[in-house]
């Protein structure tokens, strides 16, 4: 599970930091790619990346601004051109169906593959499955905006397999008692711990990508315990009263979230085109005072997601 | 008078060839730029250019297919982002209104300047002013598809004022006379022939910028004695059958219509991905056996064009 960067830029594309768009890459969970927020020139920057554009299983929107939705006609029709035929799944606020509807009747796209398009009006699970379950919370942007809580199931210990056929242990339903973490005798008399041949549990990740968005109290609860949060930053700390008229947060206030919500990690992205070279790392020196462990990313910048040592 | 090209490609963006869209630079003639389609990233491809969003004073779209219009939101929006109060007008076939208009809306853009979209339903002048004519014909393309011919006003030999100065010759309406070419006889009895203080006539320019087409008489009508024709070549010159079944030209046929319209130079743009560096020059060089004065262009590549040589 990683993270790659798209775009890291805010509102115009500038020539270093695209437009947003996030990959949470799921290549070994489930052989898939979600993207998060698709500014124009989305597809660009995927060409410049490993990621194939039928291997994109959901798109998630967190709000309408041109920003963050422009991109989605040309990867929608590009992933048809190049033969793509698996489903997609688009989440976003009431809107993106209009959007994405009119985009393709104007152009005269025929998609190649099946698109819904599922429109969010409320709080709630907006995604469940064995493996992932993905939420989302209103935050406080002016235009409807969500913010999105991608919980993993925990991973069960998984059964050695190979430590037992060296013992010579015929598959069956004894393996189930195995598994289970009994003591079981074999059938030639020896006498074993299931708990030794069973790997260890691990507990699910949490990544929380927040829309854009003022300081608010759901950004806490969404991050809650995160093993990674995406947070915007778009003013550095001494520029709240901007912050607040125009909808968006401050370094300082994007760490505050972090560490009230006992994150492991925080992502500072869609970052100013004013800013420069020097004005990042403060701007990433700010967040830190509050939140350590904080990065400020550059745009197909890829983070790892790892489990955390029990 | 130059064209820029800012996307050369054909169908979807590839990493050296973006989707289409060209700027005809009328910097000294009108201190503006005009664009002819605008696919998806032409902004970031404006980014690597000396244009000024805010000198973009027309959008002409040949075609709604996405590869030429998936770019328009995104300029509009950072043109007025970027302070434009300039206003812009867009030309485009019926359902260009409805793409941008939706788009703003469900993005809730608020443009700083006036847009006003003109839909073209039929062939005819869709523009014209004391400099400027332009015109269109519908072309061949499956959907609605124009191409357009820019007629520049001839202009007038130019008053050379300062020989005049130099001979004593005080403004008046003996400056008309001049202008016209009449044999004048000054205060002080010299006798001057007007001709001779005439600059020359120049002939207007005339650029020719096709939509996607098949081959049709429409490209010859639009592209007569055409200074420049830009045309479409998607297919190689045996490739005619698919040309036909996709509703596009062979680098044979481009050459062709400048032929039989008598152009002075044929620019070939909307070239496939599939096309490597060799694939290209050999595109070229079939082009060159009917009509020898060819060039394939590449992204951000600028042609000038002359004046011709009375």
């Amino acid at each position: 599970m990683e993270l790659q960067f798209l775009g890291t830029g805010a509102g115009v594309p500038a020539k270093h930091r695209n437009v947003s768009s996030i990959a949470l890459k799921l290549l070994d969970e489930r052989n898939a790619v979600w993207l998060f927020d698709c500014g124009e020139g989305t597809q660009l920057q995927i060409l410049k990346s490993n990621i194939r554009p039928r291997k994109i299983e959901k798109i998630f929107i967190t709000h309408l601004h041109g920003d963050h939705i422009f991109g989605l006609p040309g990867l929608l029709s590009s992933r048809s051109f190049q033969g793509g035929n698996e489903r997609l799944e688009v989440y976003g606020p009431v809107g993106i169906a209009s959007f994405i509807r009119t985009a393709l009747k104007v152009s005269q796209t025929r998609l190649s593959y099946e698109l819904k398009i599922i429109e969010i009006a409320n709080e709630g699970t907006v995604f469940s499955d064995k493996q992932f379950t993905v939420s989302c919370l209103p935050l406080d942007h002016g235009i409807a905006s969500f913010g999105y809580r991608i919980v993993e199931a925990d991973h069960e210990g998984e059964l050695q397999v190979e430590r037992l056929k060296a013992l010579n242990i015929p598959s069956g339903p004894i393996y189930g008692k195995i598994k289970r973490g009994e003591i079981v005798e074999l059938p030639d008399g020896q006498v074993i711990d299931g708990k030794e041949y069973v790997g260890d549990r691990k507990k699910g990740r949490i990544v929380t990508i927040l829309g854009d968005t003022r300081k608010t109290d759901n950004s806490v609860l969404l991050a809650e315990n995160a093993t990674t949060l995406v947070h915007e930053s778009t003013f550095n700390k001494d520029e709240e009263k901007m912050a607040k008229a125009y909808f968006h947060s401050t370094s300082h206030q994007a760490a505050q979230v972090a560490l009230k919500a006992n994150v492991e990690k925080l992502i500072l992205t869609h970052i100013s085109a004013r800013y420069l070279t020097g004005d990042i790392i403060q701007l990433e020196n700010e967040a830190k005072e509050i939140f350590p462990n904080t990065k400020i990313v550059k745009d197909m910048e890829i983070i790892d997601i790892p489990f955390k040592e029990e």
